[in-house]
């Protein structure tokens, strides 16, 4: 699909049809795709931790406060990222739409959570104490077809005006 | 351009043909990919300003350490977020990635620029003190032929075993 297409269609997955699991050769240019992300002084200052065990999925789940989609994914995805590098956070949100960008472009849905009870999750997934896991991403193909639609959906965005200034800060 | 090898290809441009101005068509993509990036609960925590003045693309490239890019650039833009808003950092790394690849898909380069002295630049372009400028996109044609070609560079990234794991942290 075309990259601006990709961009524009991309929404959040929140339930996945179990019945097509992801190709291993797609979950390897997801990973790619997360894996050649730039980054502050190519730091790249993430690991991806994937998991697919379904009783993980479900205990991971429960360690955000909206995160009960992982527990109904195909697989997940978990952003480990190490906060002494500098920009580490802001990095991880580029491979974090490298990755779902991929994902879409072949058809798989994805939603991402936030891991509001973080040390709980760290523990579940044996992460050190001292790196920092805020996102998992859920990823399977769309359970509905109306889902998987890379049609550019109907979302609320604030209109351009107000996000866009010109040469100065004008609000 | 098909978003995986669009996400693959993306490199950093620093060089760029100011014989060749960006068409208003084509900023008006790279905010919309911007804007209708996903963020936490739907917050979009953003603003973007656009910066074409030449004297103030001097300016404000001062107040980066690495950012001289941004001095010969066709345009940049300023991105602003809200550091109130729940992964109001990570959030803007996701609309930052979608800006460049929208740019990148029709053959635009582009390279992040960290704003070390935050304050300083915050002050050129009028940003409000409690709002954080953490980069500044530079973006342009670009000014050789070989910086913009479609391949897969060789970059110098670490290997997927090195950041993969299956399951649970295993390092």
């Amino acid at each position: 699909m075309d990259a601006y297409q990709t961009i524009l269609s991309l929404r959040s997955v929140r339930q996945f049809d179990l019945n097509r699991p992801i190709a291993e050769e797609t979950l390897y240019q997801i990973l790619q795709a997360g894996r050649m992300s730039g980054s502050s002084k190519d730091s790249q200052p993430w690991w991806f931790i994937v998991i697919r065990d379904r009783e993980r999925l479900q205990t991971v789940a429960q360690t955000g406060d909206y995160a009960q989609h992982v527990a109904g994914a195909a697989l997940a995805i978990a952003i480990v990222f190490d906060p002494q590098f500098y920009r580490g956070e802001f990095d991880s949100g580029r491979a974090a739409q490298n990755m779902m960008l991929a994902a879409w472009n072949d058809g798989i849905g994805s939603c991402l959570a936030s891991m509001h009870h973080e040390a709980d999750c760290k523990a579940v997934l044996g992460v050190p104490a001292e790196l920092r896991l805020q996102h998992i991403i859920s990823f399977g193909y769309p359970r509905s077809v109306e889902q998987g639609l890379p049609v550019v959906p109907k979302r609320a965005r604030k209109p351009l005006e107000e996000i866009v200034m010109q040469e100065r800060w004008s609000k």
